[in-house]
Order: C-alpha cells, then structure tokens, then sequence
C-alpha cells in the first residue's frame, strides 16, 4: 500500500450538555465526507463508554492534500462552526499505520 | 447497522528496544485475524509519531463472542505470549461508536 496517507487521531471532549446535538453534527460530517470525497479513507469515530463526553476520532486522509481539502469543504465548516461552542479540549495526536485491516 | 459489535481501543507501552520486534508480531496477529476470522471487522493498529512506542488499536468485533473466540485462536495466542516481556503497560479503553465511516 503506497504510503502518502495521513493517519491522526483526535481527542475531543464535549460539553456534557450538547453531547447528542455534538454527535448529530459529526456524524452528519463524517457520512458526508466519506461519501463525497475520494480522499478521505476512513473516519471512525467512538466515545469512551465510561466517559461519553470522551471522543475520539481514527482519521485516515489519502494525502495531506485531501486532509487539505477537506477542511475547506462546505460539510466540514458546518461541523466546525456548529461545534465551536459544545468542543471543551481539542488534541490532535499525529500517529503512524503499523497494519490497518478491515474486512 | 444491526449494534452487537464490540469495540475497544487498546492503548499499549512497548520497550522501546522492542518495537520493531513487537510491531512484526502484532502486524502478522492482525492480518492473519482478519483474513481468518468473520467475526474480526477491523483492526486498526497505529504508532504515536512523537511517541512510537505508544501503540494504539481500534479494535472492532462482530459480538463479544466473537472476541472471545479471538482471543482463543492460535495466531491471538502466539502473539500474547510473543509479546508478554515487550508490553510494559496495557489500557483497555471500551467505547461506544458514533460512526465508524470507511470507503
């Protein structure tokens, strides 16, 4: 498998409060982006069952440049916008594929 | 999608003087499981970049029983006992998905 592709996983935590409006959002602009865009590979999201407010994302982009664009699609500004105010902590952890395997 | 799945990050610590060693047992786990057991979805094994020895592992089974026949497998057992002396700490994280999205 060629290697250009960029693998980070985000960790986010929510205000308590709007954590359903939170998840609505971002599965709305995860379904989005995987579908309209060759260059997202896989976005695979989960919250920490004794945490819920606890989230973190397995993001997979074909390259930086599909990282790149995909910031700048008009689903993921909504998401952004839409959740500035519900995101208490943002960190955003750079990581290498040692196998990534799915069936 | 019908919910019986189960799904896990593992957070590991490798000795550092082991990581290669380790990463080869886990890849050669990982696809072997893949490749033979229906009830293994994904795994997704990822090393941080400032950190290498830290691993993680989104971890997505059919069932728990599918786990459990996993973790019963010669090829899981070979990589457990392989990897015992190289893991020097072990965090099982159970979550939740919200959406786990892949093209």
């Amino acid at each position: 498998m060629a290697d250009n592709r960029m693998v980070r996983i985000a960790e986010i935590e929510i205000d308590p409060g709007q954590l359903d409006a939170y998840k609505a959002l971002l599965a709305e602009e995860i379904a989005a982006s995987v579908a309209q865009e060759p260059g997202v590979i896989m976005l695979h999201a989960v919250a920490e069952r004794d945490s819920p407010h606890k989230v973190r994302i397995l993001e997979v982009y074909a390259s930086h440049a599909a990282y790149e664009a995909h910031i700048n699609t008009p689903h993921f500004l909504k998401y952004k916008t839409g959740t500035v105010d519900m995101v208490t902590a943002l960190r955003l952890v750079e990581v290498d594929p040692i196998l990534l395997a799915a069936r």
